[in-house]
């Protein structure tokens, strides 16, 4: 077991705070929200924190600044990382306000929005490596070789204080604050956000959320030991940390209250819904705590607070594009149908007629002629609809087949 | 010319404020946040309104509560009144948290999921008429009928007065502030901004903005007396209301300085922006202040704060992930070609590793084997690209031909 340096062996609230005060020249303190239609449906008071709003899209710019003002500047000759991601653009912001070189590390199959966000905050890019692993240990031999400051996107104790932050605004400003949601990928926003709650009031509950695709933390819970899982595979890619922290492990054994994981599909969910409801760009990642309530893995308090943290929004917009697409057709609000008309006058003008009556909306028709098997008197028409959802689906489809018409999946 | 109430003629900033603050139950106090990448982009200090927070997903919550808590709730048999969207969402909400109700004549076109919306909140939908302005005179008939109160979108004193709540919050939130640019539709939200600043401080400049696809302020404000123009196209459905109204548009005439058009592609562009960098939802109307800085349509103050009012975020997701589509193409990063490669082992391989090394992304890649006017010896292939804008765009295929490659549109 890693020795834990004493601010995190024996955190207080005072230094946490403190480190939070420090930074409020260019950390941002993040609205909460209540949102009542979320509060119904899960049935229970659910506040957001909105840390998707932050300064470079998450809470990665808290730990990223307090890990820079821990350093010595003058005899520094710049920072260095590697990242995929959030951590690299939050270096990046942090390194350029206070004046420090910046470099990361970046695979060679990082988006390159991501890559452009990083050079726009002024840092420089090397791209290389297989994945975020291996550059992040390329960060770490360059960092000794170079005389450079090596900044670890978690399992850091600076990095760490920095993202307790997020516990040390929600303290102030949700009342009766019963329980937290986090997401957990290294774990370094978790057990920032748990150490300064607990301190605060111990009854605060403070749950931990990864994607099921990449729970290398449940499993390293499980054992007492950190464990590296082979294969990441989630939408969720800011919690996509194939092995926790020597530091933060056992941080998360101490003080979390209980981890759970979400599917891609209930993330998804989770994250159409925050767009549309609450109007709030999340990523993957920002988005597993919301998913945890939805989906029931996660019960919200009986009485006061709950919070969700949403903990970034850096998404790439077709991604979030492509999510708004697939959540349609997985709640079968979007339906595609198939289905034959006579080839005569009218007989297209009925169907829709028919469908319009069922109140459903068609957003695209095609005809399909030329099939083999078709009547030569008939033809195949092809439709993508709009409905309220399943319920609605089946009565449209027992409400064409009772006007006569044959329905197959389009 | 409509006599203006005494309200109206004669507003007190002390009597704004009173209305704003009788709402505080129901209405939030959105955030404004400050952008430091549209404040490099656009030359001046921007700060965005964030009033796509607001409960029900607009503005529109102000006005429907402060006309509800103007009127005599005892002898009110309900209230009524004609909208495809965010005035009947708002109506139906204050109308249920005062325990009065709402009944709602919606267009048969009219959007699912904002039906949907209006009956989550108690409303009662009446579906039927063909556009807005039926469903609006429809409502005002049958208030006279049965004794309900008609609640207008906007022509309606107290309604004005209410959305003068975003002005009043803003002269309390910004220090400094020069100018406020602010969505024109009805001209009920931009009137009662206007007049709540510039009491507040009459060099506040305010300037409304409309869609090029319907500019009916623009026109009226032209000729001094409301015109009604024929056909409305734009994706700011929120703002296509093809007549202003006789209250507001004397005093859009006393109270703005300025009034500007911006075109569908700008509202795209700053749709896609603000939920990729900002992280927040707009809607199209929402938007529109934000394309006007962006294209250069307004100018921000020299010094001190130029504040965006985003004024809401009911945006069918579906329209989002489409404007998000579109905006890529628009903007070249996401680019379709279509080349040859020798159909034997090798040949894709070799292209691929050509656009890569030309530092582009591969999204989508469709071989074409059966055009009958490719050599046999050659095979067509359709590829869609991400490249980080028009100018790499270039390079690529720059880079493909001097390869060899005959590069076409795909």
């Amino acid at each position: 077991m890693t020795e834990l340096p004493e601010t995190l062996a024996n955190p207080s609230l005072e230094a946490l705070r403190a480190v939070h005060d420090a930074s409020s020249d260019l950390v941002r303190e993040t609205p909460t929200m209540t949102s009542r239609s979320l509060s119904r449906d899960v049935g229970g008071e659910i506040v957001l924190k909105a840390e998707n709003l932050q300064r470079t899209g998450s809470f990665k710019i808290r730990g990223a600044l307090a890990k820079l003002r821990s350093i010595d500047v003058e005899g520094c000759a710049g920072v260095v990382t590697g990242s995929a991601g959030n951590h690299a653009q939050s270096l990046a912001y942090a390194a350029r306000s206070l004046g420090i070189p910046c470099r990361v590390y970046m695979p060679q199959a990082a988006a390159i929005g991501k890559v452009e966000a990083v050079r726009a905050f002024g840092g420089e890019v090397v791209r290389g490596g297989e994945g975020v692993d291996s550059c992040v240990n390329l960060a770490r031999d360059v960092a000794l070789e170079e005389g450079m400051e090596f900044v670890h996107p978690f399992d850091d104790a600076d990095v760490i204080a920095g993202q307790s932050g997020v516990g040390v605004e929600l303290a102030g400003q949700v009342p009766d604050l019963r329980k937290v949601v986090v997401p957990v990928g290294g774990g370094g926003l978790a057990s920032g956000i748990a150490i300064a709650l607990k301190l605060h009031d111990p009854d605060v509950e403070v749950i931990g959320v990864q994607a099921e695709g990449c729970a290398a933390a449940v499993e390293s819970m499980d054992v007492h030991h950190p464990v590296e899982i082979e294969q990441a595979s989630t939408i969720a890619d800011g919690i996509a940390v194939k092995r926790p922290g020597n530091l933060t492990l056992p941080l998360l054994e101490r003080w979390l209250d209980g981890i759970v994981t979400v599917d891609d599909e209930a993330i998804v969910g989770a994250m159409v819904r925050l767009a549309e409801r609450t109007k709030l760009v999340t990523e993957g990642a920002g988005a597993v705590g919301v998913a945890a309530l939805l989906t029931g893995a996660v019960e919200p308090a009986s009485t006061g607070a709950t919070v969700a943290v949403l903990s970034g929004g850096n998404v790439d917009p077709r991604l979030l594009a492509a999510a708004i697409n697939r959540h349609e057709i997985t709640e079968s609000r979007r339906v595609r149908i198939s289905t034959r008309v006579p080839d005569s006058p009218g007989g297209l003008a009925d169907l829709l007629q028919a469908i319009a009556l069922a109140g459903a909306n068609i957003l695209e028709v095609s005809h399909v002629r030329d099939l083999a098997d078709l009547d030569l008197s008939q033809t195949s028409v092809d439709l993508t609809l709009e409905t309220r959802g399943p319920d609605h689906t089946a009565e449209l489809r027992a409400g064409l087949a009772a006007a006569g018409y044959e329905v197959g999946e389009g």
